[in-house]
């Protein structure tokens, strides 16, 4: 008998690398532009002395000025330390039963991570062939469901009538709709959650918002899912949103002409992205989010993987059943994927 | 069969009040003084158009910097949201056995809260008649121990030659030394971790480096303890550290001085006021913290708890067994401590 044998052992969650130096990163689908000019300006006359002070255990402002944004009631939001804190904190909560939650095969692959950790069983449900989420396939029993929309790493968009159909036919399971990349051309779910109860629509501020490094994130839904959150959130840490990132969020929020802009950007890139790959032969699922995730007719994933990191441009290539002939790509500014496609052209005019 | 069945009830820790508006807040333990000023020099020039990245999941250059300032090796320091997080992440790291962990009964009141979240088994000990640790009651079979140096909220330090007595009778446990509030006078049993592989010491940014509000905790240990503290942490949330967090960290542990001058100040002024408290008929464990654990001679504690919030001088005061009859009294500045005193002497004056 040693300490060792009351250690929680787990296989992690592995983030995608952060290389450091001149690359052009296309891996983490962050945002390649940075954030509103705000920010800078809060923090330039930011009074530290308030540092001193615990913050507000439900986010203060930044929760006050979500709920102004909005238009949601701020006893429906509840706020965490990037969408991964928030969805952690709701499997812990609500994903309690005997019954497996479900989710699909191919998905962030955070959610099986969280399920082993906290215990919780689960199911996955493959996706169709051209990688779609069959909504049939979620009436069947279940603890729990999660669903991203748009699907990462596959970009998909699921509409709201057939996300509304799966809350709808489960009214005994808690549904979580993860909409981390839903400001990029997709629907959000986000006024049913009064129609629901069983609703919970989680978002962030690391994709759309430019603030990866902030650790933002946020989930809407009825006060009394939100109040079981912040029961649990309350007995792990009650104090997470430290007072600067408060500010700066409330700084972002502030200036959503600027976000606005920013999306058109990416969405503008992300459509001429498609044709070029198309034209370079790779094949893809209709992206509606900041990335695409692109499969080449004759040339295997990991071959350009290596080869563009070679190049010093980074993407992402799992070695994993069903998805390892893909990369997701990133959509960086039009300089960067110009500098990737010249790479592509090159890469595959030797390789072929 | 609803979704009600599935949400884990929990009932949450109850952080002390924050009061917003024109108050004297001695009910948190936070320190009176702002941080260094280096904080606000730091945001006034940061780069903003970093927070679009990921931050480093270790904590970059923060955990670089107490490597440096503490001379201990960057893979024996652990980083988190807050002392907090840091505990919970260990809780859940390292008892996952059947044997009850023990800790005091009079102690901080998360430590249950944790065991009860994440069903740990627990036992708690007594503390003596005069609120002090008996070394011997922690020879007992266990899960693990954990015990704050100086305890809360009684104040009390326990030596290192005791903890260590602790520490080396316990060689298949994981004992956690949790050291909120150290520097206030207290001597780190930061040392014994080459010594002892099942030592884990916690720190904040809370209390001594006068950053409640920018939630910063850190754990040492050997490699393998942090290894695996970290294998969880990435099963829950890989970036936890957020940017500017990060970059405000580094400021303050750059000015070691400012932090020895306000440590003097904080120390200088609960030395007086030890004086002040027991010419006014106050009797106290002997406190090597940043509050006094006092009780009246006369006046039942809630009595003054509540006159002086109505004073709009807020002091902690529990109504649990053993310590209902204390108020823990967070030390201020002169000027806060001052008015304190004078409120103590004309209530006191008009109640006997």
């Amino acid at each position: 008998m040693s300490w060792e044998d009351n250690v929680r052992k787990v296989i992690p969650y592995v983030p995608g690398e952060q290389p450091t130096g001149r690359v052009i990163k296309l891996n983490t689908n962050e945002n390649p532009y940075p954030p509103s000019p705000k920010v800078a300006e809060v923090l330039s006359h930011y009074d530290t002395d308030d540092l001193r002070l615990y913050p507000d255990v439900h986010g203060g402002e930044l929760r006050d000025k979500l709920s102004e944004v909005y238009g949601v009631d701020k006893e429906k939001i509840f706020v965490g330390v990037g969408s991964d804190d928030v969805l952690a904190v709701a499997f812990m909560t609500f994903f309690n039963g005997r019954t497996p939650i479900i989710f699909p095969d191919v998905t962030y692959s955070f959610y099986d991570v969280w399920a082993e950790l906290y215990n919780i069983p689960y199911m996955t449900i493959p996706l169709d062939d051209d990688f779609r989420i069959k909504k049939d396939d979620y009436l069947r029993t279940n603890g729990g469901i999660v669903i991203p929309n748009p699907n990462a790493p596959t970009g998909c968009e699921k509409s709201v009538e057939d996300l509304e159909y799966i809350i709808s036919n489960n009214p005994d399971s808690i549904v979580i709709i993860d909409e981390a990349y839903v400001d990029f051309g997709a629907r959000s779910v986000l006024p049913l959650i009064d129609k629901y109860d069983n609703l919970l629509v989680v978002q962030t501020f690391s994709k759309s918002f430019c603030m990866a490094g902030a650790r933002i994130g946020m989930a809407f839904g009825n006060k009394k899912l939100i109040k079981y959150m912040n029961d649990v959130k309350f007995s792990i840490n009650s104090y997470t949103m430290n007072r600067l990132t408060v500010a700066a969020g409330v700084a972002v929020l502030e200036d959503m002409d600027y976000l606005k802009e920013v999306r058109g950007k990416v969405i503008a890139t992300r459509e001429r992205m498609k044709k070029e790959l198309t034209a370079l032969g790779f094949t893809f699922p209709d992206s509606k989010s900041n990335f695409i995730f692109a499969s080449h007719n004759e040339i295997a994933a990991a071959d350009i993987f290596k080869a563009a990191k070679q190049a010093g441009i980074y993407v992402r290539w799992w070695d994993k059943r069903r998805i390892s002939d893909h990369l997701r790509i990133s959509i960086g500014t039009d300089e960067e994927m110009d500098a990737f496609i010249a790479f592509l052209k090159e890469f595959i005019n030797g390789y072929l």
